[in-house]
């Protein structure tokens, strides 16, 4: 039985640096080399970075990653890595590559992996099952590959597919029963949702029984705008056995042994495939599902260096944990991709922007983070002090922008009164953190989490400003949940726990007119939260909500709140997806809409 | 050769409002009925309303949606219609009619047309081809059907289709022709673009050569947040001669005599359908692409009533008129089906937002319009003047709201310089539109064109803030045309011309510091809105540009501008599409990207 050293790759890429990636497979290809690995797995698009949406309709950006191909093969085998098989997804095109003044084919876009080995391209396939649904929008910019591609690699044959293939029955897995592989390479950006996790491993080893073979799963790490990638790359057999799992968060290079099946050497002629460029020899079988394409790269199987290479298992971690990482990763390459060096928010000592804060100080450090207060008249002495408070355990930069004297000029000018006057006050406090963002450079954060942003309770342009927002997809339930996680995990490590005790405990307060709190306008979170659920995550209608135990009234006037805040959510600022189902392009619903459940 | 007085219904529907829209149905079939038609053919999703977006995965939507049509067939019958066609469009699901708490199957959810005749749902026809392309993603939402649906009538066989069938060679046409019909029916939500009418026209010719057989094409009319659709109904024979084709962005009632083949006899068995509820008789032929499913209602060819009728041929406008219909007629739908009574915009005295007053006042009369003058410091007299000037010509609710001492509030609170005051200014205004529109309940229009929005010329929650932008896809080179074509429509019309020379002539200038105008940041217009064309709308890259002439150093900078301005559009009010590629769901870049072309 030959045996393989794999090594999946778990590493962090950014859309269109494709420069920057292709330095990254090299650096992490160097990596596995010096740990003996045979065959090393990038992730789905890792040149390119994901999603890369409608950069894929200029063609001089896919012929810059077509061309970043092929250099990219031919450097990894000018750094003496010419016999180690580097999978790497990048995005291609049907015909010869585009220049920039060809036309690519409306239907020939490609969601690709590459086996690059002995400097050139040994193999290509192309993502069978393309998904259109959720945050995915493949169907407008791929065409489907309609063929499996195995490629014998050190006596075994492996076979090539991508993300979405592993989510759908049939296709790709099915095609490399039929063909009869050792080990199926699966590379993926599969974009973090709260436990899916565990939906992942157990269709794993589904498709690995059906394919009869071990997959090798590696995913992307790292964010993207609204979506935030969490790796759990892993290795199982087609017993169901789990042999190693990455972590989830972490970039990391999992390196392990596997004695695999040899290949039937009746199906397909043995031998190298010659230098770079040179076509790879194939052989070709078409039956009324997908055709396989056959390759052979390498000689006999190279002997294992050293002792056997064993990944661990990365233990699961709780919920909260789990959000906590994957907001402060989404935040931290936000802020990185985007080139800024500091973030700044309004600290009102509520639960909202204290959590901000200490995921901003997580993500970046304090030197990093401009917290700003900004009292009126309203606000009650415990705000500021809890504020300060916050500030001196975690050591941000805190600041005091007293916002009554710009209310007062407003009210001075215009005749204002109940509503008006409230939003004012949020307004006012929008334009300070802008200004300071424009005379200092600081991204914007703001504080909304997916309760508020669901019922519209918020200002428009007021504390709804910024250019992220960590909570956008966390309900209120969750924020505090994740308050007493942070605090409690800080005491567990002997650390200072970020988050006053007081701004968990007291009731939610915007604090725009005396004695004002949230229960006035919303109903009780827990409850609210639930209807919100099974609407939005849901798509439930009224009748389920009621049928599910919740109030008549109170589910009519919660559906009512969400239906006019859609015009709010339209623009809003982007912030990290950790539910199944996001505002954003995951949840696309008109602003002009009449439909009333139940009416 | 039997003849059929077909009526097409060029109507506005509601998303969401099903009743209304149900009742629109009922209204427009009375007025068919009494101008003698057989048939009246409504707009594709007429009874929802389209784009119905994610609305389609509520199932309480869809069983709405089904429950609406049954009764609207027996409410035609008891109105005394029976024995008119009637097709409208719908959203339907496999199976059983899903009621709340059922699960709708994830891929069964169909884009319908039904035939309703005799107080029942006589016949059914679900979408084939389904766009996922620009602003369309109908991959995520339906099925296609895969039979073609037949329905004799009056002795001739008629055949149901719904728009992107048009678009797509193959598919319902073919199978038309195979089946010998004498009509096909294509009901539409086709969104207006520049000149699409022309194309329109070309394809319903293709269609009818390929079909052999006449289109009645009817298109939907009115807006729907971005989208807004043009009518141009029209009716062409399978020679290729246009008989009538209604206008542009009017509703109406396009009636017209056809004598069509004879159906084959040997087809189908004749015979009427019974009543309402019974199953029509079905002849089904399978053959390797479409099926073919036949219906029979009605007896003989009733006789056509008084004299022959004949639609006419509504003329084509000029582009400047049909961007302006566009304009209007979005804006006042906006307005109109979100419930606003009136609007209020920032009036510079400046050409965007002269224009957007002109656009609002035509669409809503001048009583619903407030323009506020917000002077600073730096305004000019002139604008002032000009925008006074505009108000006593259109007669608009004008009012003049002083920023300098909101400004200084500010100023005197915190250290700023620069582009921060410059930015301050615009925002102060901002502020003050929303205090207008939350007391007073205003819609508040902003007024950037897309020249602007898409290099970034603006600033982000100052002159951007806004519920609907009608200038958002109009090129600034085309808001000057607009502007002028307004002005000599008026004189032509013996009427006031709107927009002051003033505005149309003099150098654009945000006047946020002294002396600035528009050239010290951007190219010239003409120029910048041909290289913006290019990456825009054309998906042109850096070298595509270069060769068509443009200078290196420009297009560099303005492609970089273009990029890093992603994350302002993302917050963007909505406004009406006119262009192939609107920004908003026709193009959908990352904000985190750092592809920089030719570097």
């Amino acid at each position: 039985m030959p045996s393989l050293r794999v090594a999946l790759a778990q590493v962090n890429s950014t859309v269109g640096d494709i420069p920057g990636n292709a330095a990254a497979v090299r650096h992490w290809s160097r990596a596995a080399a010096d740990a003996g690995a045979h065959l090393v797995a990038f992730p789905e698009m890792m040149l390119t970075g994901y999603p890369i949406e409608d950069l894929v309709f200029r063609n001089s950006f896919v012929a810059a990653s077509r061309a970043a191909l092929r250099t990219l093969a031919a450097d990894l085998a000018a750094d003496g890595l010419g016999d180690l098989a580097v999978v790497v997804g990048y995005v291609d095109a049907d015909g010869p590559a585009p220049t920039s003044s060809d036309a690519v084919p409306g239907s020939g876009r490609r969601d690709a992996s590459a086996l690059l080995f002995g400097g050139g391209i040994a193999a290509t396939y192309f993502k069978h099952h393309l998904p259109n649904y959720g945050v995915f929008d493949e169907d407008r910019y791929f065409e489907p590959g309609d063929s499996l591609t195995v490629v014998r690699l050190g006596g075994v044959d492996v076979a090539l597919t991508v993300c979405e293939d592993l989510w759908q029955a049939g296709g790709p897995f099915a095609a490399a029963r039929r063909a009869g592989v050792g080990l199926v390479v699966n590379i993926n950006a599969s974009p973090y949702e709260l436990n899916k996790d565990d939906i992942r491993l157990s269709l794993v080893k589904r498709r690995a029984a059906e394919a009869g073979a071990t997959i090798a799963y590696v995913n992307t790490v790292g964010g993207q705008d609204e979506l935030v990638f969490d790796g759990d790359s892993m290795i199982v057999t087609a017993a169901g056995e789990l042999l190693t799992r990455a972590g989830q968060f972490t970039a990391e290079l999992l390196v392990h042994d596997l004695d695999l099946p040899a290949a039937d050497a009746t199906a397909n002629p043995a031998g190298p495939v010659g230098a770079a460029g040179e076509s790879p020899r194939v052989e070709q079988r078409r039956d009324e599902e997908m055709a396989i394409e056959r390759f052979v790269v390498g000689a006999a199987p190279r002997p294992l260096t050293d002792g056997p290479a064993v990944g661990g298992i990365a233990e699961r971690v709780t919920d909260e944990a789990e959000i906590w990482s994957a907001l402060t990763l989404g935040l931290h390459d936000y802020v990185e991709k985007n080139g800024f060096r500091s973030v700044v928010l309004g600290l009102s000592g509520g639960i909202d922007s204290a959590v901000v804060a200490a995921i901003a100080v997580d993500a970046l450090g304090p030197q990093r983070v401009v917290a700003v207060s900004m009292p009126s008249g309203y606000s009650s002495t415990h705000s500021r002090d809890d504020a300060a408070d916050l500030a001196k355990r975690t050591g941000l930069d805190y600041r005091s922008e007293p916002i009554q004297p710009m209310v007062d000029a407003f009210l001075a000018n215009m005749s204002l009164s109940g509503l008006a006057v409230e939003n004012l006050q949020a307004r006012v406090r929008g334009v300070i953190l802008m200004a300071l963002s424009n005379q200092e450079g600081h991204l914007v954060l703001t504080t909304g989490n997916k309760s508020e942003l669901a019922v519209g309770y918020s200002t428009l342009y007021g504390d709804s400003v910024g250019g992220f927002n960590p909570l956008k997809d966390v309900p209120k339930t969750m924020v505090w949940r994740l308050a007493k996680w942070r605090n409690q995990d800080a005491a567990r490590r002997g650390g200072e726990p970020p988050i006053p005790e007081n701004s968990i405990v007291k009731p939610p307060s915007a604090e725009l007119r005396p004695g004002q709190v949230d229960s006035d306008s919303l109903p009780d979170y827990e409850v609210l939260d639930a209807i919100l659920a099974g609407y939005i995550d849901g798509d439930q209608g009224r009748e389920d909500l009621i049928a599910a135990g919740h109030d008549v009234a109170l589910v009519d006037r919660v559906l009512r709140m969400v239906d006019l805040a859609e015009y709010k959510r339209r623009q809003s600022a982007p912030g990290t997806k950790i539910s199944i189902k996001a505002f954003g392009r995951d949840r696309r619903l008109p602003i002009t809409n009449r439909f009333r459940e139940g009416v």
